[in-house]
């Protein structure tokens, strides 16, 4: 166990580095080349322009700055980051942005109170106890300033017991306020949104097939029957994945085109040659600009008669259709109400706003869904408890013996003494390492299977599987020894009385390594992350290869999103290690703090200055981080009723009793008072949006402007080539879709609009 | 353990006993006075007639019936029972009660396939093997020839282990069938079904209050704004539970005056006297007559006091509503949907049937009603798992020697060695008889004290603590030894692997016990059943003492219900044995099929006979029933684990695992496929329904039909009063409520119309 010198050194390293990093990142970002990977956000806004214009100056200054003035303010973007105020954040960023920052101000709201009480009461109580002086059990300085160093028995466990109740009473109603909070804005938001196809849209599923009329006209009878008075129109989707992966193979080849045509223009001396096989290494020698061009036009053939196949051919339309209402009360009402008896035809929910369809999806019968999720549900399972057993499998693959036998050329490299340490050292380590790497990846693959329609929706289904193999894999794998499917058997066969007791007898040991924990992970991991090494060097690949045009350019820049899939459940265990050490073992409460500070600080001017989200869904995916941190709370609860219970304080222990019911109760009041407004659309929200619609814009022409609202994006873009000629048009498919429908981009205003009839 | 020999002499005796009940009741039913206890359902639907015409007769004939030949065919009630086809049924008696026998019909259409299997396949593979004779373990007859007698790791258990796929998936697929039948019969019911206001009504809790209006204008304002084109009007809901409480004790009273001047009239000599205190046992004698009339007057006079008070009271106003819309549509819009962004006011559901409605948890604030919910829970919690303890109290208290000390006179009496055996044997079982007799209705207290709306709501909520009761108390207090929260220790000290070992260990022995309770639970209490001596006593009673109208005579019939509160859960238990038994111990099927037969016949005759059911709520508690027999199906499950891992049948074992999956998989299929028809009004059904009135009724006043549909009763009651005038006016307060509403009662055709645009 480490001591607090120990702890100390290690802090100072990590801040150390951290620091250097924020240097190199200051540093990068005054360089006036890589603007475009440091402030993405703004040439998206068309705030900053291309920097083409600065042609005229010297190339120097085009790529470096000189002015060494600015060296000098450094750190100042922490202060620009955190000027701006909400409200404008909002309509900057978003409101899945603004709510996701909330979270760390969310942490610091919770958590600073907890350690100046942990520093102020418990601290003292603990160090002026004597259970490790006496040698019963040993420890180090953390311990002593632990819930470790109470004696059994001891009357100072009454001070734990009601500043746990002071703790979880603190976490709820901060939890109580933020989900509120949360809620308002959520309202706010939407009320003052702009008109957008999604507001009077519902996505019909599982439309049933009418042998004597082709499907559109059948849901047009069938709404115009049910919803007389407000259906409009409906837009039937096309199976169009074919199409799609030919629309994005040809994307590669134009890049590949793109590429030799440069090579070209810039040594301008001879016909850059490809290889036809694999990544142009093997086959047959040919011209390059010409192959791919010709590869293109071939592509672009199969395109158009796939396209025309689809929407010709009866069989590739789905039966789903997008159903526009003529008011947002029509389409609030039909969302929200069964259509027929029978529960499994004629389904209807909210349409996601069209940047967040995940058409792919969109092709996958109903009645396999079912089957997907529980398909997909096992994977996860066994994933999460049985992962380590392939990457062992790999590792042992991958020994250095094996390697000598398969591969006898390399044996005189291997096995020179300091490289075969070193690849000992690093092969196994690396399979671990990779996978982890990729299993996010995975995650969403999976997600991807199970069928979600909405990339707002795969993005909560992804982090919701990557919290749950962090809580296995990082918190009770350390806490319990053993890989995770030793920890299962444990569970199992223990009793459930011995729960708490088994995590009672390892988890206040391992406070020092999450203490650890939390500085590599959290801290290191922040400063990395501002300094975007990746897309620094793939933007400067891309720039040297590719770019052209200054279109070209801002293709080349990848803002990227937050990652909620990534970033909340990282954010979430170090919830859950907050809450169940805060009474434990309050030391590790500063590390978070400083954790979450920092965090803060860093995302909030990632998102103002880089993060381009792909979509919108008002902050649609708090309920899950709301209910992530009560089953912190009860983690934490059932942790102390083994405490107390190994301290033999039968007189306290009883009382904890209270706790959990507290926080279920607690719980689902709030799922009840709040979480409505994350899943309905109240009509009296739609009622008053319409009627101020109606009184603003009493002749708009809702019809066309809902008509090709939901386009499956691969026509989108053929209908723009269909309108240009030539080559310049042909790039145009290239543009990403989600550029192509950023005119739907919601802009509220800051201080939304309130309804009319409501307080 | 009895032999075959033990279980077949119980079985003579009971049947001889339930021969005889039937006997009595044959006989009884044919006597003319007994007319309206065994026939009251048909003088309520006007068929038969008051036996006052009668009096012309010999007054021996209208009493009691000479025609020997009559009783020559004294079981014919048992083919006329069976003879109306079902759609008259439910037009005769309403859909619950038919989707009520229905149950019966199941179990014998999933148990008797089961018991010809058990017997065709299991027996002889069972009663060849030899674990029993090998006299490694004691058995009995019953043993042989159940999964006892296999062998540990015996190849036979394959045979046990396809029949127990067989069986779940019979028993899955007749559940299926059934689930899918009874969602159609409900909606072709609520179809067929003759105009009623609940059809156009939608029940608003939470109605916030405002300062500057009236609450009546407040929900119109709301209405008129966010249902523009469906709002009808709103009847405001007064807290009349005082009232009603005066109306309760004038109809007390008013039995007490029928009495006296009955008994002055025939005894026509002098006028009865009676004493003023408790039950007119102490105090101040006085004139009976004069004294209750008195007394009427006083209450009535104070109920007109309160009337006033409670119409031009503010406070008096509840913040709940039923609102009534335009058109069915409208309704069904309003009940699904989510009327603003606080989703704890204007709360909306679909109102009750007037006869349904519970009017005294109106005035329930609706944020107790977690509160209650969970201190209701705790409650059921105690009671199910220690209510011995107060049954043990009170039995202590019983006992003789405190009697003695107490109640010294009593001494020499108690002292007689006759008496004394016969007391102590007699007066602790007293206690606990005394509890279960009152079971139900301490449990139907506390379904009230939950605040449920509708009395349909409150009989399953009712069942639901009953069945809880009733798996734990009688069926695992018989099966792990000990009382029930004995069995709470051992369940949470054991670790979950250890759950199917305990099970597995009693389950196979209890099979005798479980026969007899079938047999004495079952079998004797149908026979009791179809008898009703308490109905058959307190009818003629009244008829002495109180009946002076054929009115009267009338309101002396009490035809009662079903009781679902009590019945469902003892047909579910019956369900878990059969189903936990079906593989172990096949022997046990036929004393359950005999059970659900003879109680099918039984009460197919009560129902087309006697019951009159308080509501119909069109099957609206099938989904429960169904649900508890899925989980029937996995403690059969996890016993099965528990018995085959004890026969070391490690080959066969993990593929039993297939089955909890599969019955978990097709409880969800089911779920999402059909519980929604329980729980919603599918817009197209309104539609249609709308429509069809439309078209046949064009001038239909609907606002004057919906008015004052949904009056208290007590205020209808007294609007009749105001109408007439005198004693006789006074008198028609009496009828009870269920009577003046009966108007209201659905008549629908037998072969329900269906919707003109679905299958």
């Amino acid at each position: 166990m480490a001591t607090l010198q120990d702890l100390g050194v290690a802090a100072a390293i990590n801040i150390i580095s951290a620091f250097i990093f924020l240097l190199v990142f200051a540093f990068l970002k005054l360089q006036p080349a890589n603007a475009r990977v440091y402030y993405p956000k703004w040439y998206l806004k068309g705030v900053r322009q291309g920097s083409s214009r600065g042609d005229e100056r010297g190339s120097l200054l085009r790529f470096v700055n000189l002015n060494y003035k600015s060296y000098l303010h450094f750190l100042d973007w922490m202060r620009d980051a955190l000027r701006m105020p909400e409200g404008e954040l909002i309509a900057h960023a978003g409101l899945d942005s603004v709510v996701y920052l909330r979270i760390y101000l969310l942490g610091l709201k919770v958590f600073v109170p907890l350690m100046l009480l942990g520093f102020l009461v418990l601290v003292p109580v603990n160090v002026t106890d004597s259970n490790i002086q006496t040698g019963k059990i040993f420890g180090t300085d953390i311990d002593k300033i632990s819930l470790t160093n109470i004696r059994e028995k001891s009357p100072r466990l009454w001070a734990h017991v009601v500043m746990t109740y002071v703790f979880t009473a603190w976490t709820c109603f901060m939890l109580f306020t933020e989900y509120k909070t949360v809620a308002r804005m959520r309202f706010q938001f939407l009320a003052a949104e702009a008109r957008r196809p999604d507001q009077f849209t519902v996505l019909v599923r599982q439309v049933p097939l009418d042998p004597d009329e082709p499907i559109s006209t059948h849901i047009d009878h069938f709404f115009r029957v049910n919803h007389p008075d407000y259906y409009l129109c409906n837009q039937v989707i096309y199976n169009a994945n074919k199409l799609a992966k030919l629309v994005k193979k040809r994307e590669g080849l134009q890049n590949w085109l793109d590429y030799y045509q440069l090579q070209f223009q810039r040594k301008n001396t001879e016909r850059p040659m490809t290889k036809t096989g694999l990544w142009g290494l093997w086959g047959q020698k040919v011209d390059a600009i010409q192959y791919y061009t010709d590869g293109i036009n071939q592509i672009s053939k199969e395109a158009t008669v796939e396209r025309e196949r689809v929407l010709n051919d009866d069989s590739s339309k789905l039966p789903v259709a997008f159903v526009s209402f003529r008011s947002r009360w029509g389409a609030a009402v039909c969302a929200q109400t069964q259509q027929t008896r029978d529960p499994t035809v004629w389904l209807t929910e909210w349409a996601p706003e069209p940047r967040d369809v995940y058409w792919r999806n969109l092709s996958v019968p109903y009645l396999q869904l079912t089957m997907r999720k529980l398909f997909i549900t096992g994977a996860v399972f066994l994933l999460i408890f049985f992962y380590i057993i392939p990457v062992t499998f790999v590792q042992s693959l991958a020994n250095l013996e094996g390697i000598e036998k398969k591969l006898t050329f390399l044996r005189p490299i291997i096995e020179a003494k300091f490289i075969k340490s070193f690849l000992q050292g690093f092969l196994p380590g690396l399979a671990l390492k990779l996978f982890l790497h990729f299993l996010p990846k995975l995650l969403m693959f999976m997600s991807k299977i199970e069928g979600h329609l909405a990339l707002s929706q795969l993005e909560v289904s992804t982090s919701a599987k990557y919290y749950y193999f962090m809580v296995v894999n990082v918190f009770f794998a350390s806490v319990i020894a053993g890989a995770a499917f030793e920890q299962l058997k444990t569970f199992f066969q223990q009793s459930p009385s011995q729960i708490p007791v088994i995590l009672a007898g390892s988890i206040p040991q391992k406070a020092t390594f999450f203490i650890t924990y939390i500085m590599v992970d959290g801290w290191a991991s922040i400063a990395a992350d501002i300094m975007r090494i990746k897309p620094l060097i793939v933007y400067h690949l891309k720039n040297m290869f590719l770019v052209k045009t200054d279109k070209d350019r801002e293709n080349a820049m990848s803002p990227g999103s937050a990652g909620f899939d990534t970033v909340f459940p990282q954010l979430e265990l170090y919830f859950l290690l907050g809450t169940v050490y805060s009474i434990i073992t309050p030391f590790i409460l500063p590390f978070i703090i400083v954790y979450l500070a920092f965090a803060y600080v860093v995302y909030r001017h990632q998102v103002i200055n880089v993060y381009d989200p792909e979509y919108e869904s008002a902050a649609a995916f708090w309920p899950h981080i709301h209910n992530r941190i009560i089953v912190s709370l009860l983690v934490e609860q059932i942790t102390l009723f083994g405490v107390f219970a190994g301290k033999r304080a039968a007189a306290s222990t009883p009382l904890l009793i209270g706790l959990p019911i507290m926080t279920i109760v607690f719980h689902y009041y709030c799922k009840n008072r709040f979480e409505p407004a994350f899943r309905k659309y109240p009509l009296e929200e739609a009622m008053s949006k319409d009627i101020v619609d109606r009184a603003t814009h009493p002749n708009w022409n809702i019809k066309t402007y809902l008509q090709n609202s939901y386009m499956h994006p691969v026509f989108k873009d053929s209908e723009e080539e269909m309108d240009e000629e030539g080559f310049d048009a042909e790039r145009s498919t290239l543009v990403p879709t989600k550029k192509s429908s950023r005119s739907n981009t919601p802009a509220p205003s800051a201080n939304g609009e309130e309804s009319p009839f409501h307080g």
